[in-house]
């Protein structure tokens, strides 16, 4: 740990867990890692930080952050491996969902040991978080975490899994990267936290396409409406008032009513795959989650095979013209 | 009008359309009704109230405003039918909508002139608010309100529909009922406040329907989650925060996680239908709001024709027991 503890609670034995200040590692310094570093120095912990990207290293540096040149060096700045010294790691990786956060286990396995915390901060499907717990010396905490870049300077909205000394331990850095203690809370086990952001995402693409067939129908409707103006008097005082109708609120503000040159392609939908995927297998029934995320598919599709064998079977029975594509692909 | 007009604008030769206080008539005096009647006079408004009901009437009484005990007695105390003799009428109906709209536009159509303002607060549907319009002598404001009885505090949002010099005129009335001049504003010609009232609800069903697929999944699936600390956890700073999940959190909150004794039939319908129905007519594909809406049909079958087709048919092609009612109906 730092000699820089907060004053008064120096002589506890209590050790880390009731420090207000916090020594903590961060690894992967994207825009949402950074936002980790910079809440939790503002909150008086101390950071040290480490990216594959020197640049982005840099960038911790120059806001106060400790910067270190691998993920050796930061556990040695950190501290040591050995149990019960005082040195106990904290950790939050901010890479991304998939091989890099195992690569990054990989290089953090050596430093570690069973006094100490990691945090995956990331989008991790929950089973793989699970395997990853089982698989790690340290105590593992999955941490879902919503609110996007836009959360730099309110917060974030932290789901967290795993043990719970662990998750008190983390305490102090969690209030200060989530909105405050209302913003975080342990959901469960090793993956209730990957589990319920995965949940929360599914329901995410499910308004995100609610709110998009209720601003296409009146686009298209039978009134000149300016959605801006729809969207700003719902935001005041409506029952479907929310985050994501400000949003839209500032996309119509800043794009217009028709969205000027936005495309109409949808990337992602890996969270959403995997919330239905979990929905068949607890068969749990959820249509529109799914509608959500076909949709997403469907934009991304070049001329549906589907639609082509309905013009051909209208041809079949009805002998209506068969509409043929004017390009060849 | 009433001589209790706030100071400063007593010389203004401009009439009601400048005049910060005005007199409102409101008929309806149900939950919503008598939100309208309380902010108006909150904001320094006079009131004349009407309800079939007395007892309502007496209600609104109490709390300060003028009780009328008919259409007509509501009518002699804001003034006389003549045109341009200051008498302008302001009239705001909260009844339920449907032929109690119709019922009440018919008592009032011989007190009417071209100088009044009559606003129908309620749910109307957009075509029926149309064809008011047309038929009315006064000028006719369809105005969605969205908020329920829990913008009592905070104010409504209003969406409002028809002649813009009706609207201006109207505008302290509506930066009192609203959350203030941003909780309101003219969507359009005749019919469009109405419209994109239909449309809020269409989109709040789909909204209802993926936060409850979203819960549903967490609550039936493979962690054991506390749903008040998931609700809790995604208001403060998740991308999904919202006011209807603000809602969901003081519903598990009073009713436990898996929601104590709440029925599975859900009520409610017509703004959904009326959206799926343009829908059709726009031939715009709302799948989502129209699966919610379907959903809600679902919940009140009681044993749906096509599962029991299923169940035989099962049987039909490959001889699976026909699972079979036990009680006879």
């Amino acid at each position: 740990m730092s000699g820089v503890v907060g004053a008064g609670t120096g002589t506890t034995t209590a050790g880390a867990r009731h420090r207000p200040h916090m020594q903590l590692g961060v690894i992967g310094l994207g825009r949402m890692g950074q936002i980790v570093v910079n809440r939790s120095m503002d909150a008086g912990h101390d950071v040290v930080a480490f990216d594959l990207s020197a640049e982005a290293t840099a960038t911790a540096a120059e806001n106060g952050a400790e910067p270190a040149d691998s993920v050796a060096d930061l556990c040695d700045r950190l501290g040591g491996p050995a149990e019960g010294d005082g040195e106990e790691k904290r950790i939050w990786l901010m890479v991304p969902a998939g091989d890099a956060v195992d690569a990054t286990l990989d290089d953090l396995e050596p430093h570690l040991s069973d006094d100490d915390v990691v945090v995956d901060g990331g989008n991790s499907r929950f089973q793989a978080s699970v395997r990853r717990a089982e698989a790690t010396d340290a105590a593992y905490l999955d941490c879902g975490t919503s609110g996007g870049p836009a959360s730099a300077t309110e917060g974030f909205s932290l789901m967290i899994g795993g043990p719970k000394w662990a998750y008190e331990t983390m305490t102090p850095v969690f209030d200060a990267v989530a909105t405050g203690p209302d913003g975080h809370d342990r959901m469960g086990e090793s993956g209730a936290g990957h589990y319920v952001k995965m949940v929360h995402n599914g329901v995410e693409y499910a308004l995100m396409q609610a709110y998009g067939e209720g601003f296409e129908l009146l686009h298209d409707g039978r009134y000149d409406l300016d959605m801006e103006t729809v969207a700003r008097t719902w935001n005041n005082g409506a029952v479907i008032r929310s985050w994501l109708l400000e949003l839209c609120e500032e996309a119509f503000a800043e794009e217009g009513s028709d969205l000027g040159d936005v495309a109409d392609h949808v990337a992602g939908g890996s969270t959403g795959t995997w919330t239905v995927q979990e929905a068949l297998e607890q068969e749990v029934p959820v249509p529109l989650i799914y509608g959500a995320l076909a949709e997403r598919f469907d934009s991304r599709n070049e001329g549906r095979f589907s639609r082509r064998l309905a013009n051909r079977l209208r041809y079949g029975f009805g002998r209506h013209e068969v509409a043929r594509r004017s390009d060849s692909e």
